[in-house]
């Protein structure tokens, strides 16, 4: 039998790069001592609203049936994915949002959210659209579930050459942010609701 | 039951946008008549190698196991996607490949071999990286399983709003270029082979 790991789901709006995030994070878990993940989307009637979303699971062997039930992660980076897929996430499951896309109305027992303004952050960077790998990195660092270095591995390999510099900066402010924010949760104690470095608790 | 329509894969290195490609594929069989796809990637201990590959499922239907085993369309992006998928392809199925990129040393009988420089087109454009955008538009014209306008609607949802125009010219170039190469083919009467507008074949 497979042992699953974990279960991600990224959603967002077309453009955004929610694709491409969900395949770094499939490929640092096969860089990662060799284990094994599947990228899903699926395509319906809803395809055409310009939303976007993919599955994502890792696992230490080969993955059979690449189904997402209840993700343990969900990553959203617009407000209609956050209403579609928020009521799905796993009791105790983790909540990452673009913090300027998405305003979280709900917070359910024990639910941890971290927020990230990652489109402001990619825009200091000078490219909007590097804001998909910000959020690669927040998720890097807030969740500990992937070797940071494969993750930026991945990165760097799943990016055209010349774009190599701009993600992996890209990559470490995104991880940056969240490892200074864990670090003050970790002074400040935890908490539950909306966690973002200034620390607005919506719930 | 489902009825499938059709099972491509694509596959080149990482940093081609093969992922992309396969998306676009996607959302264009969906936005089209309101059909189903499904996108997936798996990795495993191959992902650190730099290649990259993706399958997507066109069906009627909802579908439920997003498995392809024998790819009816395969698209190559690089000599080592060609030498590990071109023995998956089904029987009588269609081959694409990026004509620098790939020697095609063997070819099936009933086999169609569709050859495009679609990096060099792409390097018209001013911008390689969209090279991935020049093999959907071929793909589009040599397969003519999607209908063209859902493809290109399909390439402008999936890109960031700055990126629009160029990759919706890159498609118009891949899509001109499979068309050129299809009316050539038409009136020169089938052949088998590696087929591209010089016509080069190798067999």
């Amino acid at each position: 039998m497979q042992r699953l790991l974990s279960e991600i789901r990224i959603a967002g709006f077309g453009g955004q790069g929610v694709i491409l995030a969900a395949a770094v994070i499939g490929k640092a878990a096969a860089i990662f001592e060799g284990g094994y993940a599947t990228m899903t989307q699926a395509f319906g009637p809803e395809a055409r609203g310009g939303s976007s979303s993919a599955q994502v699971i890792l696992s230490t062997n080969p993955i059979l049936y690449p189904y997402v039930a209840q993700p343990d992660v969900l990553v959203v980076m617009s407000q209609e994915a956050y209403t579609r897929f928020a009521p799905q996430l796993k009791p105790g499951g983790i909540l990452i949002v673009e913090q300027d896309m998405v305003r979280v109305d709900q917070v359910a027992p024990g639910e941890r959210i971290y927020a990230i303004p990652a489109t402001r952050l990619a825009e200091q960077l000078g490219r909007k659209v590097v804001l998909n790998i910000v959020m690669v990195g927040f998720f890097g660092a807030v969740t500990a579930l992937l070797d940071p270095d494969a993750l930026r591995e991945a990165v760097a390999d799943s990016v055209p050459p010349a774009m190599q510099a701009l993600n992996l900066k890209a990559f470490d402010k995104g991880f940056e942010y969240g490892s200074r924010l864990m670090q003050k949760l970790m002074e400040e104690g935890e908490a539950e609701g909306m966690l973002s470095l200034d620390l607005e608790v919506e719930a």
